[in-house]
């Protein structure tokens, strides 16, 4: 199948100093700047645009060829020429996060009032916080309403909340893998992770940005727990089961011995290139503290706007396990939003949503096909 | 229902340097000093013994209340006059096992060769050292048999192993929550707690007795992360849902908010007061290696000792869920040797064993009796 070449990563400046975002907890945040990438053609209409949003460890480069690097991005299986999300047909848009470390404003950016890094000084966010700044987004672009939202585990949440707010300017809600409420036991192992990276000595009190010490301890602690919760139990049976790295005999010894080890080793290592312990910080507390539905006419709001949603999870996820989705749906479908909702099969945990279990891209795609001839028939009308 | 009361701990050397405890992996450890307590009284013809194998962060007061700070055993529901095990009745033996910290030789114990602690030069221990050292205390009781061997979790595991060895020593054998082989999600959770410990910068390669400083961040994270896998995720949101610590309103704020975050630090820090770090490593580390059944002449032995088997699994225990237990069950069966299994409906997950779901203590007291009339009957034969 086609891929997209190289892509053009992007970046623009959507609040100042002097005309700031303003954010739910009630304080200001300017300059915000955004990184994000496009890919296909926007119609002269502007009406087949497909918001991408990430999720925590996420980026903007979603799809294609970076020209740095050549990786490709995180979503390139679901998004290209003739693929679910099809750049034949719609014109994508997937930006960095707020709060993020990969070119949009965060944590490790400039605090105007000071010249260094805010560090700590990095007002807390919510999650339409998030929102608010994918729409000064599209408003920079031109653009008024999308097609759809489409988003994983916390780009899921966004794509959620975008809804609950301003459902009119969501035609159609892909949620995969997402939760409307984390359960004590996500929070817990958010909380020990973030005990990790700001016990971590090198922490100094979240403004490390300008000495030369980081919370690297901390933070690769944090992703190799988390690297645990995001793979099931049979897939990390079957990827590793209890082989050893080197040879037959075990070494009986502490270090790395176990495949498993040395997987989780190189995956808290590798983080530390590209993520930073503060974002990290910041994004698992707003999805600690994110619940939507405790506002009861926020559900009210999303059945008069009209927003269509996909629902789906995987029967293996326990970090976002199908009872979360089921939540979302039941909630949903009870104030008379209409909701698709699909459990797929996967071995593969939380992991799935980045993979292509059977089922799964085939049930994106026909929502999104479906998406696509509601907007043909309006243009046809 | 009465329980014991005040409780004897007792400590005795088993090993001396000149004639050392001879360890799987070949080193030799003198002396080893075992701390242990007993209830109930020892049979004229010693066959009433109940050798009682702790968890892993466990320790030799297994029942009644302990003479220095009044706390009440950790299986004191199991343990007592007329519990299921009936201290009226039968003998009962509670060791702190070798490579802990309360009380039996571990690597916080002085090395005879530099009269500093071990730390990282304690060998390697693997599970039948556990047996072994057991089976000298026996010795020292002068106990041949043991009517019963009964632990939880890690408990369960010298159970296993010393049915495997000796089971001609074991008549019954009760294995509760335990595993035969680790899966590599269970080992991914050791192994992160172990970096955590281990890249604490007050680890100091193991050698951290002698200083002013341990590696306490590393040993409460690694505890905090434990503790998630201990309870299922039912339990937690019973326990603790999304309630927050003080007031209604959520803090946004990073920091303890949430109860299950209070309740997370709480363990964290109080298991800094009574474990040790290096012995959390070694301990771990032996759970890791094991695999008795990896021998296959060992299920062959088993059946020809006669030991008989109650294997107990919780259906929320997902750190060593059924599947664990069924394999233990379906190897002996396999091989002829008489197991009962129950699976017991509990919401609490891995920690049922430490509670009373209903049908736990019932199953534990009748394979008990029936051990108990066994012996009667020998008795009068």
């Amino acid at each position: 199948m086609a891929t997209l070449g190289l892509t053009k990563p992007q970046r623009v400046v959507l609040f100042t100093e002097d005309d700031p975002l303003r954010l739910a907890g009630g304080r200001t945040l300017g300059p915000v700047e955004v990184a994000f990438e496009t890919y296909g053609e926007l119609s002269p209409e502007r009406d087949n645009v497909v918001f991408v949003c990430h999720a925590l460890t996420g980026d903007a480069h979603a799809a294609g060829e970076h020209p740095d690097d050549g990786r490709r991005g995180w979503w390139d299986n679901l998004i290209g020429p003739g693929k679910p999300v099809d750049t034949d047909r719609f014109f994508v848009v997937c930006p960095n996060l707020l709060g993020g470390c990969q070119g949009t404003t965060g944590p490790s950016s400039p605090n105007p009032e000071t010249g260094h890094s805010y560090g700590r000084d990095f007002p807390i966010l919510q999650m339409s916080d998030f929102v608010a700044v994918h729409r000064a987004l599209l408003d920079h672009l031109g653009i008024e309403r999308v097609m759809a939202a489409v988003g994983g585990s916390l780009g899921g949440m966004q794509v959620l909340q975008w809804a609950v707010e301003h459902p009119e300017q969501i035609e159609h809600a892909v949620v995969v893998a997402a939760s409307a409420r984390l359960s004590a036991q996500n929070i817990a192992f958010s909380a020990v992770a973030r005990e990790a990276i700001m016990r971590d000595p090198d922490f100094q009190d979240g403004h490390y940005f300008e000495s030369d010490k980081k919370p690297e301890i901390g933070l690769a602690i944090a992703r190799m727990m988390a690297h645990i919760t995001y793979l099931s139990d049979e897939a990390m049976t079957e990827k590793f089961g209890r082989r050893l790295q080197q040879g037959e005999e075990p070494g009986f010894r502490f270090g790395v011995d176990f495949q498993v080890e040395s997987y989780l080793a190189h995956q808290g290592r590798s983080f530390l290139d590209r993520f930073d312990a503060m974002s990290y910080l910041y994004l698992t507390r707003v999805m600690d503290y994110y619940d939507p539905f405790a506002d009861p006419d926020a559900v009210t709001r999303v059945a008069a706007g009209g927003t269509h949603f996909l629902v789906v999870s995987f029967d293996t996820d326990w970090r976002f396990s199908t009872s979360h989705s089921r939540e979302i749906v039941r909630t949903l479908e009870h104030a008379g939003v209409p909701v698709s909702f699909r459990e797929i099969r996967s071995p593969w945990g939380h992991d799935s949503f980045l993979l292509q279990p059977p089922g799964y891209h085939p049930t994106v795609q026909a929502f999104l096909d479906h998406a696509d001839d509601c907007r043909a028939q309006r243009g046809g009308a």
